[in-house]
């Protein structure tokens, strides 16, 4: 093993990652009618209150309040409706004292009015006027001028991820475009001189490419651009000048590594090779995925995962796809993702000191979830296509007996 | 009212939908590499094994078992190495008795090897053979052919989302191309003469737009495409030629009706005038949402959401997401949405035969997550923007008390 080789914890990894890794979310304007799942790159306030204007929830009269105190269906009040309230439009009458005016659901409150009395607690007494069945308070079925909002408010935060409602909400202020921060490029590349492009026929001995898709693919889950190098021959010279184009032309760095040990050791010398403070971990203490190299330099983090799909999975999930959260301003490990509680299906062993990753399937059992682990070599790809989820085992855990009741993260 | 109006429960009134609402998802053919997230309109069968030979998962030797039987490091079982497997071409030595081949990671086995011994628990003789220090069985730190997928599995069912590893699953096995459905087209309309288009500034009485973003962002979630049609004003022959427009060109229409009786009961009949069976359920026993139109005719379906902003993504997740999932020939029930058990910050009441949905945010108190119920009418966009998720009150509970312990459904 080369000089610099320490395993580390995945927290203690992680923690080396950030110490080091403090990037800048670079801003671009996008329509907000297109910024679903975007990140705010700064926070956004409120340019005038919403509503702009006091608008009724129900169809009825404007009234003032006081004029309906004590009404009943055995003594209800008159009063004389002055006009129609037009949707769309200023209020042009004013009401006063034992007047009302027809208003019909977002319409504006006149002037004067301070309640509004719903149609069902109204009927009409002749021509001009109605009777009033039921008291109304002061600001009863009406929305405020800035209930919802107020101007100056801070409406949204820098990292703050897009959801439908939030689109809604900064266009109800005419805030039609948005600063969010750009995707970080993330360069992918795999090696190894037995792996050959997806659209080619293997010959003896030859597979086909599968971590850079796969890992392409949770990139974009996690907000990132990937951008594929292909694939690298076993030797230093193209391994070296592979994954200097990439740190070159990228923000963030992941290599797939073949998985022999002299390929592994050629790639920790090439990403020790890229620069301060460089490597922070060779080797995390997690099953699968150990052989893992963690790295920073001139300030983008570079990544050295095994060369097998389920590793390689893992492993982007605990530390790529956080990094990718931080490129974007974003709380690094506040991705959401479902999970549900089960009952494990087998007993499942582990080692203290050692995190364990379980892929399962789920399946329902006289009304009680469990989850059946899927067992496989983690060289197997469909070990994760037939798993729903997986069963973190923490570090000081010697494992799982059957029947315990586990959280499974649900692979969506 | 009009005459056909009748209150279903939620799940009746989707039970409604459901019986006369039975797409066949149009199929289309994309590049697997960009398939994330689209639906397999087809089963995908393995057209070879995965692996196509034996391969090794680790480095050290290929051998045959037996000659390792019985070996310790006390008494090494000695073995001439005769040739190197290369990466990535057929292993063209022969294993005999008494013989060894260097073989990497991910290396063929070659003929008459049954097993690898790891390079770990050997050690070198002389220059042309190993003391093997330790027995390994047959088929050990070995790959079958076919042990991840035989010829002719079925790998993914049509109907299934595509993950990112269904996504290298299939590469691996030289499936370039894949059938997915084509996302259906779904028609937004908003409406009333108060609604202005977002980049526009209101005068008196006017507001922006809100549900059409909304919703074109919900839809863009599900799977769906949206396809704006604008804001129509509160007149029957404008509303009947948007509405008509939409159901001739869209798969699917979601109109976001104004909030006032006439127009609804004008919306109703436009949408009764469609085609048949025609509409569904008028009003579902639900808050916010009641005054909601579930409609098929000609086989698409057609639903009527109040205009306030809180109503219309609650009923759009509880109606049109499954309607978009079943038109992707996907489980309609299966939009799996994160969840957290929180306990309730303060009482919820609600009525028997009534589901109510609480917009909630999440606060830690002492360690513990609680769900504080966002309050504000359901005009208001921004109790969404403030909630983190949404507390479901079952049909027959009469409301849950403060520290009851709910699930929220996470807006993400």
């Amino acid at each position: 093993m080369p000089e610099f080789f320490h395993v580390l914890t995945p927290s203690d990894a992680w923690q080396r990652l950030r110490s080091h890794y403090r990037p800048l979310p670079r801003p671009e304007t996008v329509p907000t009618a297109a910024a679903l799942d975007r990140v705010l790159a700064a926070d956004l306030i409120a340019p005038h209150d919403l509503p702009q204007f006091p608008r009724s929830t129900v169809d009825g009269y404007a009234v003032r309040a006081r004029d309906t105190f004590g009404a009943s269906p055995g003594l209800p009040a008159f009063l004389d409706v002055v006009g129609e309230v037009p949707m769309g439009a200023a209020a042009t009458v004013t009401i006063r004292t034992g007047q009302a005016a027809i208003v019909h659901t977002g319409g504006m409150l006149p002037e004067g009015a301070d309640a509004v009395v719903m149609v069902e607690h109204t009927q009409k007494a002749d021509e001009g006027s109605i009777e009033v069945l039921a008291p109304v308070a002061v600001g009863e079925n009406v929305i405020q001028v800035g209930e919802d909002v107020r101007q100056g408010d801070r409406l949204l935060a820098a990292g703050h991820h897009l959801r439908p409602q939030d689109i809604g909400g900064l266009l109800a202020l005419g805030i039609t475009t948005v600063a969010v921060a750009q995707p970080p490029r993330v360069g992918i590349l795999s090696t190894g001189d037995e792996v050959i492009p997806p659209d080619q026929t293997p010959g003896p001995g030859q597979v086909r490419d599968i971590n850079s898709y796969t890992l392409a693919a949770l990139t974009r889950r996690a907000g990132g651009e990937p951008v594929l190098f292909g694939i690298l021959p076993d030797r230093r010279d193209a391994l070296e000048a592979g994954v200097r184009r990439a740190f070159a032309e990228c923000d963030i760095v992941v290599l797939s590594a073949g998985s022999s040990v002299s390929y592994r050791d050629m790639s920790v010398e090439v990403i020790a090779g890229l620069g301060q403070p460089g490597i922070l971990a060779h080797g995390i203490s997690i099953r699968p995925g150990k052989p893992t190299i963690v790295a920073v330099a001139g300030g983008k983090p570079v990544f050295g995962l095994p060369g097998n799909p389920v590793s390689a999975m893992v492993l982007f999930e605990l530390f790529v796809t956080p990094a990718i959260r931080l490129a974007l301003g974003a709380d690094p490990q506040a991705t959401v993702r479902p999970q549900v509680q089960a009952r494990l299906a087998r007993q499942v062993n582990s080692a203290a000191g050692r995190e364990d990753y379980i892929p399962v399937r789920l399946e329902e059992r006289n009304g009680e979830l469990w989850a059946v682990p899927v067992f496989g070599k983690s060289n197997l790809i469909y070990t994760l296509v037939r798993a729903e989820g997986v069963v973190r085992i923490p570090l000081d855990s010697l494992g799982l007996e059957q029947g315990a009741t586990v959280t499974v993260t649900l692979y969506e």
